[in-house]
Order: C-alpha cells, then structure tokens, then sequence
C-alpha cells in the first residue's frame, strides 16, 4: 500500500510499504477514507522536533473496516469507523475515567504498541490495534458530504470540545480563544455549543476570522500580546473572561490566555506545550486562574458530538480549506505550513 | 493600643501604638478577642521575605464591634466577628463570582488600603475597612470554647476547604494531602466533610500525624519525594489519587501533587508558591492533572463551613496547640519556627 512518510525537515514522501495484517485477536484492518494533516505534525515538518528515521505519520483518520481479529466483538466488518488519535483499550481504570489518552494499554498513531509498529494515519489502510476499545463506529454509511465533519472528530473537534470542558463553559459564559487554527476555530464551535454568550476570537488572518465568525464567535480581536489582552479585557468590562481556551502551545499564548481571563476564571488548555513554556505560578495563584486540559481524550467525545455532526448542529469539517490525493500530500504539508491552508484532508 | 511589629528576621516586638479610630463611614473598630500566627508571618519572620521597615502584622482574628461607621449597615457594635483575612467590599464582579481576595476595593491586614495604613490582626483592636463587607457577624456571642475553631474561619479552614473544592474532592473521592501544616490539617476536616472515602496525609511529625487521623485522614504516609510518591500510589493501586491538596507552596510539594494525581484528576493548591516553583507544563499536559487552586477567598466560605463548626460537626480549633498572651508573641513565632508549635493563639 501507499503511505506518507517523514523522513526530515520538509522531507514528505509518500512510499510504497507493507499492507497492513491482523497480527494481534483484537485488530481490526481499515481502509482509510479521508485522512488530514494536524498542526502538531508540522513540528517535525519544521524541524522543531528531530526525525533520526523516516517514520510513518499521520494520527487522524476515518474509513471502513474490512477485516477483524477474532477477538474484536463490537466492530464489525463494513462499519464506517472514526479513529480517534490515540489508541485504548475502552476498559482500564483510566478509560473508564475518561482519560482514553492514558489508557494502561495506549499508544498513538505512528508510534508502537505491544512491540510492533503501528501504521500512520496518512496512508491507506492501517492496522488498528484493540479495535473495539479504539474505534467508533456509525450506525450507517455516511454520506460523502459528511466525511470531513466525520474527520474532526478523530481530533481538531473533539480537541477544541476539551479546552471548553476544561476552561467550565456554561451557559451565558464569557470566552476567549486563543488561536485560529483548526483547533481554536473548533473551540469556537464547542464554546458555542455549550452556550457561551460571547466568543471573542483572537485572529489576524482574514479567512479565519471569517470563519469563526461563521461558527460562533461574536468579536474577533487581531492584536497580539500586551496589546491584544488589553484589547480583549477592555471589550470584557476590564474584569476578563470566565472562561479562556487556549489552542496553540507556546508561552505568548499562555500568557494572553492567562491574562484575558477573569480572577476565579478558568483556562481549558489544549495547545501540546511548546518551548519555555513552565507556567508561572504566582500569577495564577493571585488571581485564582485555573489551568485545566492536557492532551484531549477525544475518544471520549466521540459519543457525544456524532449526533451534532450528524444532524448538521455543528458543521467543523468547513476547517479542511484543501482536499487534495494522498500522493500529492507534500502540497497540503507545505500550504498548512506556509498558512495558505487551514487544514488540509486527503483522500487515499 | 498594644500591637505586634516585625521589625527584621527574627526580631518581632509589641508596641504601644495609637488606638484605631473611625476614618471612613464605612470602618468598623474590632477588639481583637483572639489572633495567630500564620505559616506564611514565618516567612518574613526567617528573612525569606524582606522587611524593610518595622510594620504590622497578623491577619487572622476574631472579635467584637466596638463602633461602626455612619454607613455601615449589617454589622452592629457588639456583634462577635470573624475577620477572614482579605478586605472585601462584598459587591463588586469579583466578589460576586465569590473571588474577594480579588476584590476591586480589597486590601490585606497589615497593609494599607485607600491610601490608609490598616491595621495588622495581631494587636489589641483593627480598624476594619468595608466592615459590612469584610466582617461575618454570628448570631450571638459564642461560648469560649468556640473561640479556636472560630478563628479557623478567617484562614486556615477555608483555605483548607479552598483546596478541596479546587482538587474537586466529591463522596468517594481518593485524596492525598500534602503538608501537614494548620492548612494541611484543615484540609483533611474539609476533604473528610465534602465525603472523600480515602485520605492520605503526608506527614512526617507524630504529633500531626495523630492528628490528622483524627480529623480524618485513613492513612498516613512519612516519606517523601520520590519515596513518598511511590508508597503512596502503590497505597492508590498504581493509579494516583483522584484530588491532591497541596498545602505547603514549595516546587517539591507541588511536584509530589502533581506525580500522586491520576490521570485527568485535580491538584487543588493553596500553598503560598516560594522560590522556583514554576509548574511543569509538559507533566500535566500529557497526564490532564488540572492546577486550580489559589489564594483562598475565606469570606466566601464562611457562612458555608460556620454552621458544621457552630454545632460541632468540624472542630477545626485543634490544630492550635499553644495559646498565649498577645504580650509573649515571640514565643509563638519560636515555637511555630522550631516547629515545637502547629499554630499558636494569641489572646490581647
């Protein structure tokens, strides 16, 4: 089969490799029907983070399933799947809580688990190792024009649902997000659907201001830094927000995101931590800021945010600004990363 | 009046200084009926902060109205008082989302506020700015044996009860304190009443750990550091506890906090941060431990926890193990320093 792999800084290449085969009782082989690129696999595309090999990439996915271990009870043959990014076993104590990205038996897209490789999700097919604790299934085959909402939940979506979980939106909240990329913009929709009554989204590219827009976000403010958090606590009376997302990971993010919101407020952060970023204790311990989020459980979510996809409540597939062949993913990792595109989907 | 100065390290007088009179309509004068030392007055007291020049100080104390001012309304000259340890004006955003240590008009004892010198809680009598806001009036004058456990009110058991809210300590919670401290102490009263199943204190000193267990700690744990962690997350099954208080403000309490949280559970923190105690972000990212906590807004809980003490329920007083004279001041500082003492009372 054909799948993506990095081999260095802007080093993309899509290779031939071995089909993927249930190795293990609880696989299940899936045919990849769309699959993305994700902001966090820029890191390596840029150089931030080493590449010692080339390696397989790629962590979101969805497809149909057209093969399962003789174990897999759930997942069945046919079934259209989401493929959260991480991987877990549904079962453990730490599953059960709801923290499906420390499962006791976990592993990620691209990486190993229980000693084998595991497949990148930019390819296509994979062997989904624990298949039935890892997969969703949808009660039917979707249509076409759903797959890229479908997509977001393997992780954008579900993501930005975290940072609102996590920053205590409710009904009638003040928020502000901090970032516009895929995330941030599909925290504007989840703040929006659990009720915020304003969304102040921090942006300065006109296309996903208009976007956010589009999705929830009541203002839009475009200074940065100093500038931008005196900005948005002015628009917010000068008492800060209840509740503040934080989408992108370095420390000038956390501090606009710590400096917009309210004393007693909260900062659901999901943004993979970038840099000197250590938070600085004394300033949230003044003023009682809370800093709640991590890596999103998104298979958690999944249940969830289906019926809202399905049923055409929230729409985040508008993210995927590029759709474009497997083979030419080189294109969608350089526009993602030359902020020509948003997000980009492929289709193997 | 008499009341309490600290002059340098180690170098704590009472002194004869003016008696407080009414300033603003809005002041009330409190006779101080019983004050303590507080862990964080050691902190000048060992020279970690610095004194500059000889100033008041003491925060924790409850009395009776004397006088009030032409505009205060609630408070009434006679009422027996608890004065939390912030200044509070009761009515702005910040108090009314029940943060009023980040009131709008809020000061501290000992400090100053509206360009006036306020009082410090270890004298004869305070001025209390924004009495009506400030101040929490019982019912009726309390019995002596009252006195411990009222004065618990003003710090110590609220901020207890801070972390537990912020550790989101709920019946069947796994909890771990870490400091064993009044405020360690007083958290165990606050995780046990908000119905934690299993409480472990980590705690070095005999007398403190008896006492937790009395308060309610099931399990004690001497060790610390990595020793500490270790025993206490094989006492927890290998999965961490589900709200650890931390109590202490150190980087290696809030690293132990931090490494006995499980996965997506809560650090409530209410230690005063000193020295390098910046949060390792990469930690709680990849884990979801939530960092929520802060300085304690006292006030808000005060009509919550006065009741259980009123009647009983809680009987926060015991962390006090040695009361004196306000005159014998000094010796309470010694003793807390040398740590001969938990807490100590002083009675002008």
């Amino acid at each position: 089969m054909r799948a993506t792999l990095i081999h260095g800084p802007r080093d993309i290449r899509v290779e031939t490799v071995p089909d993927p085969t249930i190795v293990n009782s609880t696989d299940a082989i899936v045919r990849v029907v769309a699959t993305c690129v994700c902001g966090s696999d820029l890191w390596p595309y840029r150089g931030f983070t080493e590449t010692t090999v080339p390696r397989r990439i790629g962590h979101e996915l969805v497809g149909v399933v057209e093969e399962i271990g003789s174990d897999v009870a759930t997942i069945k043959v046919g079934d259209f799947v989401i493929a959260p990014f991480a991987i877990s076993d549904g079962s453990c104590v730490h599953c059960r809580h709801g923290v499906h990205t420390s499962c006791e038996q976990g592993a990620f897209w691209g990486t190993s688990h229980g000693g084998l490789p595991v497949d990148g999700g930019q390819g296509q097919w994979v062997r989904s190792p624990l298949a039935d604790g890892t997969l969703v299934a949808l009660p039917e085959m979707p249509d076409e024009s759903m797959i890229a909402s479908l997509l977001t939940l393997s992780d954008v979506m579900g993501t930005g649902h975290h940072a609102a979980l996590g920053a205590g939106v409710e009904p009638g909240s003040t928020v502000v997000v901090v970032g516009d990329g895929a995330v941030g913009l599909s925290a504007v929709i989840a703040a929006k659907r659990l009720g915020a009554e304003q969304i102040i989204l921090m942006s300065r590219h006109a296309d996903r201001q208009e976007l956010g827009r589009r999705f929830g976000a009541t203002d839009v403010v475009a200074e940065r830094g100093r500038e931008g958090v005196k900005i948005v606590n002015e628009m917010l009376g000068g008492v800060g927000a209840d509740s503040v997302l934080e989408c992108v990971g370095t420390k000038e993010a956390m501090d606009q995101a710590i400096d917009t919101t309210r004393p007693g407020g909260r900062v659901g952060y999901v943004g993979a931590p970038y840099g000197d970023s250590e938070l600085p204790i004394r300033r949230i311990f003044m003023r009682n800021v809370a800093i709640v989020g991590g890596v999103a459980p998104v298979r958690q979510y999944i249940e969830e945010l289906l019926p809202d996809v399905l049923d055409k409540t929230i729409d985040p597939g508008q993210v995927f600004d590029l759709e474009l062949p497997l083979e030419e993913i080189p294109e969608a990792y350089a526009a993602m990363d030359e902020r020509r595109s948003i997000k980009a989907m492929l289709r193997p």
